[in-house]
């Protein structure tokens, strides 16, 4: 596995990613067009997300639940802007149990149109409210161009969908959703996001207001990491969602809904990985040490395997994810490249001498080489371990968030605009009008990705004020907004 | 919810099922027929259930994958008994993004087909082996006759898979895996079950052997609570999964699969539940207590309330499910009746009395009346809880397995048998042939359940050993075996 050479990122980052994703056993190709298979260590890392956001929904006061994954086509139909979204995307199920099926099944794309079918059923006053559900599971959307874990036909993700008395709940839990999503990102993906609105273009079809949040990967390009949406009265409408208020009037539910998916995982792959592979963050990575054995003869070996085995188990009892590579056959270095390559945090190289000192050498991922490395004792190395595992997590978030700031322009004429979406993000003001961003994205391949809540946070120091003008058409701004070429 | 009065088991055993389900809110029909909505408080049981089984399964090394919801129809075909046990029960996709597909797309049924086929790519050598999966989605049946969790269109459930170099691992991986079921069933569950091997007709589509776990509900009826499948070399000689052995020489794997579903929430409800609704087992409670604060006054709402909040910080602290229920306007009986009827294993009773005393009363939810009534002090009531829901899993398990064997019967002719399967379980000597198998159903309506593993655990006592002579049609027997009508 680690015998092949990746091509390294600069000469082809696209390569790189497709070859990496097989060669670290993360997924593999499905036998239908576009669909994947998500392989032990991928799932184990989906896992770890998955962990992380569920306390985060249930602690904001979430339930999860399964609704299922054939709709009727007319409920699709029912939102027009739906519809219109969702139409060309669609895979449906035309026979059941050998027999022609009078209205054909739509496999879910999303499950706005099945919830707001049962929540006319289920809520009925006020007292009802809030409805607050989440669940996990696969949807499917009949993409051409694929990419494994970024964009296939079924992907693994959770949507959430709320329902409220008032728009100001709605509009507070859309906002609070994406503010859950960033924490997730920061603290555990390591991932620099700028929260934002989507324009009308690229918004939901059926939200009143899209928020995402936005990431740079290693090529500079733009992956849309999260949505959460403000769905107005538009799904309540189409279903019929209402309640009694206190003083006895039926009104319409204001909904939500926000969702993450395994293309987080392809995020994670861009914005860490290197030349040697994956660089997995400590808090998600499904091994965050591995133990490897250094010896040459059989009286060494059954030294360093004694030693390591109750150094495992010492890990273990501290809570740490940790494995040991008893693997026969190959050598310390090309058990450190197949790590490194998985993107395993912290490698703890273990020898004789080593055990003689009571003492390993502890290696960095994201540190190459001998500054990376650390001479630690054995009794002390469930500490040293934690503490070296929050320092990596935190220089990754360091790292990206330089990056990203270092990649991202400030540009005030098309010209400026032109070159920076050639290499990264640009930020610019901007008309706010669809022709507007239709034309640049058409001239530049850019999109506009989002109009940033905390404008000051995109570069990390405060910028230009005031009215300015539109950087593609010179009307009058309505906003500053982040455009990239994008995922 | 807690207004509408059920029918009693005795009445109608099926309508007493049907409206528990959505009266205690765990499940709703969903609009397609045959399909259901889990709502949360059934998916929080089942995630529940999921955790006591994952923890089980990766401490048998197994790891969690996911692969794809839709097969290529040719894949189904490839093996002759699956094609022959699954084509009439398939969903068909034959549009997607608008276009007629060439290949129609089968929605998963299970998923040995695509596992095959992946396989054959990534074995390689006997080093590759065993391969130990397991996966965690739903899949698709068209069933004419459904019920909410017993048997729907689209069910949630757990698809073990794995594949070994020898058949007597892979019998082994099918032995252990029953047992891994069983030891999750009588501990978790509180479910008495019997191990056996299913007959030539009632086993898996594909599989040489078929293990089933088999209870017994509270109507007497039985259910197949899970099975686990030696499926030889049926699957890969279809897809060619193939090993290089020591010696250098090509073999096919041997394998397995093993599976348990939502349908074991249904016998939950239909072993523990009583005229008064849900009993949940304490392991699996989505609540395990629930605090009632009792008051008249406002100055003895303030205390009680007080305490009550602390009681249940206390409870959470001590890893206890605990729901405190704070409703205005309802009545305590009326939030008695609510909780009972939802099952939860322990009431803590609080008054002011209760505080001034500085204790609480502990209702059982097993045990109606005083008899189930303890008083403890506030001081001791995580130790005390913690007992009583010991003691209440145990009570739940004796139970079922009192109640299972006062309703099975040692049959030696048939006149006995067809009494026996009238109202419960008949265990009796058996020639083996299909055709007497036949018969019995058409004439008894009751099956083949399965032959036990042990069966003196059936009855709890020795049985009549030796050769003996088939119920039905009297020539020598093969087996003795549990026959019964089920779910």
């Amino acid at each position: 596995m680690a015998d092949e050479k990746l091509p390294t990122r600069g000469e082809d980052f696209s390569e790189w990613y497709n070859q990496l994703v097989l060669k670290a056993q993360l997924a593999d190709y499905a036998p239908v067009r576009g669909c994947m298979i998500v392989r032990p260590y991928g799932w184990a890392l989906w896992e770890n997300i998955q962990q992380a956001l569920d306390r985060r929904f249930k602690a904001t006061g979430h339930q999860n639940v399964a609704f299922p994954l054939f709709i009727p086509k007319s409920f699709i139909e029912k939102e027009k802007h739906h519809v219109e979204g969702f139409s060309p995307e669609l895979a449906v199920v035309t026979i059941g149990g050998g027999q022609e099926l009078a209205e054909p099944l739509i496999v879910r794309p999303t499950s706005e149109t099945i919830i707001g079918h049962m929540w006319s059923k289920w809520i009925q006053s006020y007292r009802d409210l809030p409805v607050l559900m989440n669940q996990w599971n696969s949807v499917v959307r009949w993409e051409l161009r694929t990419k494994l874990f970024l964009r296939t036909l079924e992907f693994y993700w959770q949507e959430g969908h709320t329902a409220h008395a008032t728009r100001e709940e709605a509009v507070e839990e859309t906002r609070q959703m994406l503010d859950v999503y960033t924490d997730f990102a920061v603290n555990d993906a390591a991932i620099p996001v700028i929260p934002g609105a989507k324009s009308e273009a690229e918004k939901f079809a059926g939200a009143d207001t899209t928020y995402s949040l936005e990431a740079m990967m290693g090529d500079c390009k733009a992956l849309q990491f999260c949505t959460s949406h403000f769905l107005g009265q538009n799904f309540a409408q189409a279903f019929e969602v209402r309640y009694l208020d206190q003083s006895g009037q039926l009104q319409h539910c204001w909904t939500t809904s926000w969702g993450l998916s395994t293309r987080v995982i392809g995020g994670i792959i861009m914005v860490h990985g290197d030349d040697q592979g994956l660089v997995l963050p400590p808090r998600l990575a499904p091994t965050q040490l591995v133990i490897v054995p250094i010896f040459k003869t059989d009286e060494e070996k059954a030294t360093v395997f004694k030693t390591a085995r109750a150094l495992k188990a010492q890990l273990v009892k501290a809570n740490l994810r940790v494995a040991l590579d008893e693997r026969e056959g190959f050598s310390p270095g090309w058990k450190f490249n197949d790590w490194e390559m998985r993107g395993v945090p912290l490698r703890i190289e273990l020898g004789p001498k080593d055990v003689a000192k009571q003492s390993a050498m502890l290696a960095r991922r994201d540190r190459p080489g001998k500054e990376g490395k650390t001479s630690a004792s054995l009794a002390d190395l469930p500490l040293t371990a934690e503490k070296l595992l929050a320092e990596i997590q935190q220089a990754l978030f360091d790292k990206a968030l330089a990056f990203r700031r270092a990649n991202t322009h400030e540009t005030s004429t098309y010209d400026e605009f032109k070159k920076a979406v050639e290499t990264g993000f640009a930020f610019a003001y901007w008309c706010g009008n669809d022709d507007c961003e239709a034309a640049i994205k058409e001239e530049t391949r850019a999109t506009m990705r989002c109009i940033p809540l905390d404008p000051d946070a995109v570069l990390g120091h405060g910028h230009s004020t005031g009215p300015g003008i539109c950087v593609h058409c010179g009307t009058p701004a309505t906003a500053r907004a982040v455009f990239a070429r994008a995922y």
